[in-house]
C-alpha cells in the first residue's frame, strides 16, 4: 500500500518535474501534534509516531525520526522501501545534509509551503539556490493522491472564564501590544494555535488531546482580526470577542490578507509562522523575527491559574492512587492488559470533577514495552499483565482547572535486585532535581545534570530531556522552559510560575523501562546579597512504589526527601480515600 | 596630576574637534593583560586594576570597571574628578548606553583604532552614524601627552622544542591551513599573541607573566608572514622559521600590508582583531568572521604537553607543600606579612627545576583581604600574619613543562565553627566537581552547578566563574573552555586534553575569604550505548587544610573523595620531601 502511494506521489512529482518532495509532520501552525487532516507523513510512510520527516525522490524514500521512535519506525517501515534515518546516530546525515548531497544541479525541490516554517524554508531555499535549482511550494501533492482524506477539523469553540484564566482578554491583548511597541512593530502575526488560545481565553478541540482552534491572528495597536472557521463560534463567544474589539474572518482568507499588507513592521516568529505566509508578505514590509510575546507570558502561570492547577493535580492524584491500589491488588487475579488498565485509569480520571479529556495518549508499557519511550499499545501489541515485573504508565488529563502529566512505574510482583537498583536510581534523580535550590537566571540547561548525576556516575543515561513545560488546559508540552542539558534553541530562564516536568528514566531494550515523572512549579525563595534564590514546589502527589526502593542505595538526605514527599502525598490525598484504599495509601507512603 | 593629564588630553581633543575620547585597557592584540607601554588607561585615570575603560568628554570623565575592582577604584579615583561607573550595578549605564546618551548630534567620537576590537568598533561606529557624527580612530591621543612613556617591549624570542610542544610548527600550520580550506578562506589574519606563540612554537616576554611576542601573522595556503620587531630574533630561531617557510616583516608594516590585500577571503575573529585592521581591509576582500582555529587547537593539550604539565604540577606541588609546612609551623613565631610570605613562596618555586616565572601576580590575602577576590598586596596594605584565621593564597608558575594555577586557604591558628563550616563547603564543592562523570557534549555551563550546589542549598554563592582554561607556558587564563553557569559568548564542549581550573570560594566582606583551586584535565572514560563518558584527572597535588574540615558535614562519598585525593597527594609529593617535611605531609594527608 505504501509502495502504491509512493508511486502515485512520484507520478505527480514527474508531471511537475519535481526531483524531491518533503513531507514533514506538521499542520499550518507548527503544532507539535497534528489533527487527522494533517497526517500526511503517516499517510505516505505508514509510520505513526508523532515526529518524523519523509523525503522522497524518484528512486529513494527516507524517513528521519528521533531516538524515541527507532524501534517503532523500524517495524512500521519494514517492506515499504523507505529507509530509516536514525537522527543523531553516528554517520547518519541530517535532513538538510541529505538534501544537499542528493539534490542535483538545476533540480526542483518541493514541499507544501504551509507545513514548513519560515526559517527551515529559508534554509531549503538556500540549498536550492546553491544548486541553481527551482523551489516549488504552492501545492500539497499528498492532497492529490490521498483519497478519503479527513477534512479539516471544525470543532466548536468555548470561552475560558476569567475566574479560570486569571487574566482578561483585554489585559492579555494590552500586554502583547506593549511588547509590540517595545519592538517597534505595527503588526503582529500569530499562527501558533496554543498561543492564540491563551491570548483570546478560548479553547477548542481541533487536535486530539490539544484543545485549540485552527486559526490565525493579525494584531495591530487598534485592531485584532481572528481568522477561523467562523461557523464554529457560538453567539455568546461572538459577543465576548466583539466586546474586546476582535473581528473574525474566514480561515482561508488569511493568505490573501497577508498579500495586501503594506509598509508595516511585522513582529512574527519565523520558526513558527509557515513559509508560505512569510513568503507572501510583500517586500515593502519589515519583519521583526522574535519569539511570540505570548510564549513567555503563558509559560509563567498567574496565581489564579496556579491555584486551579494545584486542584487539578489533587483530583488527578486521587484517580492515580485509586488506580495504583486497584492495579497492585488485582494483578494476576483478574485479566488485565495494557489497554484494559489504561481504560480503567481513564475511567477513574473521568470520575473526577471537572475532567475534560486525557491530555495525551496514555503510554502503558508492560515489561519490555516500558523500554520503548513513546510506546502506545495497539490491539496487536496489547500485552497481558502478570503478577511480576514493571508496568510503566505515563498519562495525564485536562481538567477545567488545568492539565496534568504524570508517570509512575508500578511493581506488579517479583522484580530482580537490578530492577530495584534501577528504580531507586530513577527515584533519586527525580527527587534530587525537585529539591534543588538555585539562583534566578538559571535555565533548564544548568539544572538538567542534577537529575542525570545518579545515571552518569554509573555510566548510564536516558536519551530524552529531563522535562518539558506544561500548558494550562493546552498542549501538555509547552515551551520555552524545559530541563535539557544539550544546547537547543529554547533555553529560557526559569521564572516564578513556570511548570516543568521532572521525568528521568532508564530503558533497557527488550527488558524493561522505568520513568518517574512529577510536575514542578518554579517559585521564588529567599533574596539576599547573592541574588534571588528559586526552588520548586512539587505539584504531583502519587507514591513512588516502595516495593522497588532500596533504601541502602540512597543517602540520608535522599531518604529524607522521599519520606517528606510521601508525607505530603498522604496529607494531600488521604482526605479523598476511604477504607481499604486509605489503609493502602498509609502503607504506600510509609517512612523508610 | 590626573587633572593635568585630563586637561592635556582635552587640549588635544579640542584641536581636533573631538567631543568624546575612549581609553580602554588594551594593547593592539586584545590581550587580557597588557605590557607597560599599553597602560594608557592607568596613565589617564590613575586606576591600576587590570580591567577598566575610561571615557572622557570636555566636561566629564568616567571609568567603568567590574565588581572585582570597586573598592580599589573608588580609592584611586578620589580627587581626580573621574566618576566611577560600577558595571553591573542597578542603575549604572553600560558604556555604550552612556555614549549613546551623552554624545550629541553631529559630534566626534574618537579612540585609537588599534586598542578597540573590530566588533566593538562596529558598534561604536553605529552609534556615531545614528548621531550623524564623525568617528576618528587614526591617532593615539594619549601618546601625545604621555611624557616618558615606556617604549614597546622588545624582549628576545625563544623556541619551544618539539619535545616540549608535542607538535611541530609544520604540523600546526598544516592544521590551521586545513581549517582555512574548510572555511574557504584564502588568508588568515591572526593577531592574538597567545595564539601566534602557540602556532609558531615560540615564547617571548613582552607582557608580564605572559610569555608572548608582540606580533601579527598573515597566513595563506603557501605563505606565512610574521610581523614582529625583527631585532628580537636570534639566528637559530630565524633558521627554524625559514625551514618552515615563515618570513618576517617589521611589526609596524602590518597595517600597510593589510591595505594592499585584494580579492581575498580572509578568516579572522572580529572580536579579537583590532578595529584599525578590520577597517583597513579593502572592500574587494570578503571577511569570514570566526573564532581563530588555533583557539580550539591549543585548548585541547596533546599527550606530550600533558606529560609535561603533570611534571610541572608535581614541581609546583612540592614548592606549595614546603610552603604550607613552613607557613603553618612558623606563623606567629617569626615575622610574616602577605608580601613576605609571597616572596618566600616565589623563592620555593624558583628552586624547582625548570622554573621560568610566576604565571600571574600572587594573590595573598590575610583574613578580610581574602574576601577581596582579586586582591594584590601593596606596601600600603601589606598585612602582618598572626597565628589565627585564614590566609588565602592564589598563585602559580610557568615552568619549562607548563603553567600552574593553584589556590589554597591556610588555617594559621584558631578559626570559628562558621569558618570551618564554610571551608568544608568549599572543599566539598571542589571535590564534587572534580569527581563528576559526564557525557561528551557537556560544556562548563552544564557542570558549573555541581560545584555551586553546596552553596546554593544554603543560600550562598560566589560571584565568579568556577573555573577557566589554562594555557601551556602561556596565559594562565585561556579559552574557550570554562566552568560558568551563566550564558556567555564562549561555551565550549569539554574535550579530552582541555585543562580547566576548579575554584569555588566564599567571600565575607570585611571578615575572610576561602577559595580552593585545583586544575582538572578532561579525559575520555568508557564509551557505551549511551555515548562517550568523560571524567577529570586532578593535576594539583597539595593538601586541603584538614584543620578546617568538619567531617560530619560531608557525606560518606565526599569523605571518601577527600581521603582518596589526599592519598594521591601523599603518593605524588612524598618522594620529594624528607624528614620533618615528610612527616608533616603524612599527617596533613591523613584519612579522616
Amino acid at each position: 500500500m505504501i509502495q502504491e502511494r509512493l508511486e502515485a506521489l512520484r507520478t505527480e512529482m514527474k508531471k511537475r518535474d519535481i526531483a524531491m518532495y518533503i513531507v514533514p509532520t506538521a499542520d499550518f501552525h507548527e503544532s507539535e501534534y497534528v489533527g487527522e487532516h494533517f497526517k500526511a507523513r503517516e499517510f505516505i510512510t505508514g509510520f505513526t509516531g508523532s515526529a518524523g520527516t519523509a523525503v522522497i525522490t524518484m528512486t529513494q524514500a527516507g524517513l528521519w525520526t528521533d531516538g524515541r521512535y527507532f524501534v517503532q519506525a523500524e517495524k512500521q517501515l519494514e517492506g515499504t522501501t523507505i529507509h530509516l534515518y536514525k537522527m543523531g546516530e553516528d554517520g547518519v546525515p541530517a535532513i538538510s545534509e541529505y538534501i544537499t548531497r542528493t539534490l542535483e544541479e538545476g533540480e526542483c525541490l518541493s514541499f507544501d509551503g504551509r507545513v514548513v516554517n519560515g526559517k527551515w524554508g529559508d534554509e531549503l531555499a538556500q540549498i536550492v539556490e546553491q544548486k541553481h535549482g527551482r523551489l516549488y511550494t504552492e501545492e500539497d501533492l499528498i492532497d492529490l493522491i490521498w483519497e478519503n482524506r479527513p477534512s479539516l477539523s471544525r470543532e466548536s469553540v468555548w470561552l475560558l472564564d476569567q475566574k479560570v484564566s486569571g487574566r482578561s482578554i483585554a489585559e492579555k491583548l494590552a500586554a502583547v501590544r506593549r511588547k509590540m511597541e517595545e519592538e517597534r512593530a505595527s503588526l503582529h502575526i500569530l499562527s501558533s494555535l496554543v498561543d492564540i488560545a491563551w491570548l483570546l481565553n478560548v479553547r477548542g478541540n481541533d487536535i486530539s488531546y490539544v484543545p485549540v482552534v485552527l486559526s490565525y491572528l493579525l494584531l495591530s495597536a487598534d485592531s485584532c482580526i481572528w481568522f477561523l472557521q467562523e461557523e464554529t463560534l457560538e453567539d455568546e463567544l461572538r459577543a465576548e470577542l466583539e466586546k474586546n474589539g476582535i473581528v473574525t474572518r474566514p480561515y482561508e482568507s488569511f493568505y490573501d490578507t497577508v498579500k495586501t499588507l503594506e509598509k508595516q513592521t511585522i513582529l512574527l516568529n519565523r520558526s513558527v509562522v509557515n513559509y508560505r505566509i512569510c513568503s507572501a508578505i510583500p517586500a515593502s514590509n519589515t519583519i521583526v523575527d522574535r519569539p511570540d510575546p505570548t510564549a513567555a507570558m503563558k509559560a509563567a502561570k498567574n496565581w489564579i491559574e496556579i491555584d486551579h492547577i494545584r486542584q487539578a493535580h489533587v483530583r488527578d492524584a486521587v484517580a492515580m492512587c485509586k488506580f495504583m491500589y486497584w492495579l497492585k491488588k488485582n494483578v494476576g487475579k483478574i485479566p488485565m492488559t495494557e489497554l484494559s488498565v489504561s481504560e480503567h485509569l481513564e475511567k477513574l480520571r473521568a470520575e473526577q470533577d471537572g475532567f475534560l479529556d486525557l491530555s495525551f495518549e496514555t503510554i502503558c508499557g508492560y515489561q519490555e514495552h516500558g523500554a520503548i519511550v513513546h510506546y502506545a499499545a495497539t490491539l496487536e501489541t496489547d500485552a497481558a499483565l502478570e503478577a511480576k515485573g514493571f508496568l510503566l504508565v505515563d498519562s495525564g488529563g485536562h481538567y477545567l482547572e488545568g492539565t496534568t502529566d504524570i508517570t509512575r512505574t508500578f511493581v506488579l510482583g517479583p522484580v530482580t535486585d537490578e530492577m530495584k537498583e534501577d528504580y531507586t536510581r530513577v527515584c533519586r534523580a527525580n527527587l534530587n532535581l525537585a529539591n534543588t535550590r538555585f539562583l534566578h537566571g538559571c535555565t533548564g540547561r544548568n539544572l538538567d545534570i542534577i537529575a542525570r548525576e545518579p545515571f552518569w556516575e554509573a555510566g548510564l543515561d536516558y536519551k530524552h530531556g529531563t522535562g518539558h513545560g506544561v500548558g494550562y488546559i493546552l498542549n501538555v508540552h509547552e515551551g520555552p522552559n524545559a530541563f535539557r542539558w544539550k544546547a537547543s534553541g529554547e533555553d529560557a530562564v526559569l521564572e516564578e510560575g513556570m511548570i516543568t516536568t521532572d521525568e528521568p528514566g532508564i530503558y533497557l531494550e527488550g527488558r524493561y523501562g522505568i520513568r518517574l515523572e512529577n510536575e514542578l512549579l518554579c517559585r521564588k525563595g529567599r533574596k539576599n546579597e547573592y541574588g534571588q534564590f528559586m526552588y520548586f514546589e512539587n505539584l504531583t502527589y502519587v507514591p513512588f512504589d516502595l516495593d522497588a526502593i532500596v533504601p541502602e542505595q540512597m543517602t540520608e538526605v535522599e531518604r529524607r526527601r522521599l519520606n517528606e514527599y510521601h508525607m505530603n502525598v498522604y496529607r494531600t490525598v488521604s482526605p479523598f480515600l476511604h477504607g481499604e484504599e486509605l489503609a493502602w495509601l498509609k502503607e504506600a507512603t510509609r517512612e523508610i
